[in-house]
């Protein structure tokens, strides 16, 4: 597996560029938890998920975090390249949300292909505006959808992403990736528990009326 | 005033190119409260800004608003011509907030210059880049930043802008760049006027110490 046959603009790139590509890029097995960027300090590269899952989130100056959004197999991740892009102002952490192989392709490679190739170039604008969607739909989220409603989302995704409905996930994690306190994320809990769409038990939580929660998130 | 004077890119583009540029972009004046974009139902192209002041905002099912960014002379707008970028899911508003006068590129004339220039896309990813940072300032102060900080370095920053200490602005339109309820800004501005930060009276807004609305929106 390398970028030829997972990068979704191989085909537009010259024999000269696939080659730089496949001489400098490499593989790398991460596991669960290790962080790949980490704002302004790190500089790993473009990525392409091969599989697992990845988190990016940014985090304020007293600790607190929330979730700018998710990458999953085939995604290209490129603010892992932030020190080679211009007017990048803001610093995201980038974790391994689960063990993931990835494709590393080191920033100075990436930065001369973009500025040599208008498909590259413009292929990583289409990558930033994807994430810059993504980024919007928070605003929107955050600014006009009540808490309940974001819950009940981020829950239901959860049981798809982990393909369970027992979930074994903190209140204090929840609360870091909506961008809230844990002590919001338990009253809401509760609140849910006793309309019956989730049950409660020491470190995790079962979705016992998923049509319930569909509904409220909408 | 066109292109070839104020675009920053314009010597790396060829003389064909440029050919193209001059012979079909065109100057427009709009006056102040016109709206240059509304989402997916217009794509006016990409705009270069010769005077005078844009701003760039959301709105919610109910109505609500709030400012992501502005754009003052020499700035360039390219969400006016989303129609024409690949992967952008949300829909912003651009109007013109005072008398403007802007240089206007077609969308499938900046369209084909991105697919064939790989300066024109860079330059592209460049201004997304700067947009997508003052969405993400946006973000960190609606999560982490106290209303009373937002509000006094709002009003600071419209006293430069206006370049008077005594704006001319309704609490409504405050609460429209804020994302908030108009209740909220007036709550908050009465608490100001009893701080002697401002002097409220009717239709103005007179800042009467601004060196303490700096130091409370640090």
């Amino acid at each position: 597996m390398d970028f030829s046959t997972h990068f979704p603009i191989w085909d537009k790139l010259t024999p000269a560029q696939q080659k730089t590509i496949s001489q400098t890029s490499f593989q790398r097995s991460v596991s669960k938890g290790t962080v790949l960027h980490n704002g302004s300090v790190s500089c790993l590269g473009m990525l392409l998920i091969l599989s697992g899952q990845l988190r990016s989130y940014i985090v304020s100056d007293e600790g607190r975090e929330i979730t700018l959004y998710r990458l999953f197999e085939r995604d290209v991740c490129i603010f892992s390249a932030s020190c080679v892009m211009q007017n990048i102002q803001f610093e995201v952490i980038i974790e391994a949300e689960k063990d993931s192989e990835i494709l590393v392709l080191p920033p100075h490679i990436y930065k001369s292909l973009m500025e040599e190739s208008a498909p590259m170039a413009n292929f990583s604008n289409q990558i930033m505006a994807s994430h810059f969607s993504e980024v919007m739909w928070l605003i929107e989220q955050i600014m006009w959808k009540s808490f309940d409603k974001r819950l009940a989302a981020f829950l239901v995704e959860e049981t798809l992403l982990e393909n369970t409905d027992i979930l074994k996930i903190t209140h204090e994690k929840i609360a870091n990736h909506l961008g809230t306190a844990r002590e919001v994320v338990t009253r809401m809990l509760r609140y849910f528990q006793s309309e019956n769409l989730v049950r409660l038990s020491r470190g995790t939580i079962e979705i016992t009326d998923k049509k319930g929660l569909e509904e409220l998130s909408e």
